[in-house]
């Protein structure tokens, strides 16, 4: 874990202070009495930005900016892509986001509404990225790296700095796993402070890169297949520098959900939280409904779902919800 | 203004410190878009019992508690009743929330969900405050009074102050208005920052017994309506001591509602900020949305919406935004 210090995410915590939001964790009624122990959501769904992306965007960015960086490039037209448009305004520097030409309009649109120069290249988001690459070597934009990145992974460890100083006694985190970013930086966070806090990362059964990787012993590429946690998608890269060997070496367990236990954690979290969320952001919702987390270890003591973002598309979550509200009680009271 | 000081609004501050939530004030592409000045919200529906009444309750019962005083009493079936309940067991002493037979079951038991003692007497409202005033009478309660009292109004107050340090050169504030508790208080604090702020009181159309009373230049009872902004209900006494006088002399400008307003303040809310908003939460985006803001003093600089809250029936909700999906795009777009 030498790759990545304390002192850095305190460094993170001071560039992005006052441009990102020190997120609520409020503790859920319905979740505590379910789980038989304290249960608080962290709602970064509150992000200007809708999701947590932009805490390491921010500091990776205005870190940039500090040695005089005047353009920045990416390839995401997801929640990463947003947070550095985002970050980019807001520290006057420029960003540009290579797209596909299979991109549908309104998340073209998203970008440019963000300030953002849309770049739009190739037939893939394959070409797209090889356009951001090409920027990065011909033009001197800077790229801002989606997760392995380490000023990437110290901004979202912000999370779990704010986590461990409002609730010290925190047994349990159960964080969303991706590309590994987020998972790395909150658990090396909580976990500088306190070693014996048990970290959970949740994924989506079918084409979980992570998830193959660490059960493989080294990056692996895997199919991408259509899930309502789409921001969980995509490959952690065979050159993965960093949030492999972290994730690898900080995870505790890994639990794994089909795509009805997601439906039920976005059903539960609109009925019971009033919340709206995306498919990523409910998985911890989702896998303590379902009784999949370790429940021997919860019982010791508070445990914190991170709801990492509200980006779904809203014609899909109102379907959702209306077909939750038509199924048995079972699914979704609490 | 001199029953309160500003330092009142610090010591409430103080005493509120970790027990209620420093909320998120986020912009909103959509609605800074519609306005052409920046639109800030300020999100109490985030706090712990999903409305900004903690922060008045907790204010009230932690200086009660410092007294030594061991047991208090509301009659408030609604978002300060579950304040009260929700601060007390915080806080280690006992509250009792009186309601009439006539109280849906449901409610009843979430008051019991946050530890209150539920006393179920009498056939009306007046009659369940009647056995709240003898407790307090005979029994050695303390009463906590919703809004008409300096403690909750410096309570309310600190999201004022929340507001002017993070956003100084805010130039308008709108704020939901019903019995003036959390009116005045941020009147105050924002005024005592820049008295050139302007306040904007939101309410509906009917059964405003502040608005009319503000007209009538005393306090007046006015027929209380069903209204999807019910928690803006209620009277504001015909002894009123703090709140009317307060409000009458902070006011800039009030902005009245019918109910379909209000509905697709609600429906914005939730498909363009994806947050969800009980109705008198949703008073602010809905009088942006119709226009019937003073865009004049508006475009003068940032303006921050208070969303009060998210104790919404979900069935109402889900009806509320259905129905509005299925109307003229020109009725929820941005």
């Amino acid at each position: 874990m030498s790759v990545l210090s304390l002192a850095d995410v305190y460094r993170a915590r001071c560039r992005i202070e006052g441009r990102v939001c020190r997120t609520p964790l409020v503790e859920s009624q319905s979740l505590s009495a379910r789980a038989g122990t304290p249960v608080f959501l962290k709602l970064e769904t509150v992000q200007p930005t809708g999701s947590f992306k932009l805490r390491g965007a921010t500091n990776a960015l205005a870190r940039l900016a500090g040695q005089g960086c005047q353009k920045v490039v990416t390839a995401s037209t997801g929640n990463h892509g947003r947070a550095v448009a985002h970050a980019a305004r807001a520290l006057g520097i420029g960003a540009t986001v290579c797209m596909s030409t299979l991109v549908p309009g309104n998340k073209v649109e998203a970008v440019r509404a963000l300030g953002a120069h849309a770049r739009i290249i190739g037939k893939s988001q394959d070409e797209a990225e090889h356009e951001a690459l090409r920027l990065v070597r011909e033009e001197g934009f800077a790229y801002v790296p989606p997760f392995d990145d380490l000023h990437v992974i110290a901004g979202q460890a912000t999370i779990g700095l704010e986590i461990v100083e409002a609730l010290p006694d925190v047994a349990n985190i159960v964080v969303p796993l991706s590309g590994g970013g987020l998972f790395a930086g909150i658990a090396f966070a909580a976990k500088s402070a306190n070693r014996a806090i048990d970290l959970t990362g949740v994924t989506m059964a079918r084409g979980a890169a992570m998830h193959a990787s660490l059960v493989a012993g080294q990056p692996v590429r895997v199919e991408e297949v259509e899930t309502l946690a789409d921001s969980l998608g995509g490959g952690i890269g065979l050159e993965n520098r960093y949030t492999y060997a972290l994730t690898r070496d900080l995870i505790d367990e890994t639990v794994l959900l089909d795509e009805a236990s997601i439906a039920r954690g976005i059903a539960h979290a609109y009925r019971h939280e009033r919340l709206v969320v995306e498919g990523a952001a409910a998985v911890g919702i989702a896998a303590l409904l379902d009784g999949v987390l370790p429940f021997g270890r919860i019982k010791r003591g508070p445990l914190v779902l991170v709801v990492t973002g509200a980006n779904i598309d809203m014609d899909q979550h109102r379907r959702i919800v209306d077909a939750a509200s038509t199924q048995p009680a079972s699914h979704t009271a609490s």
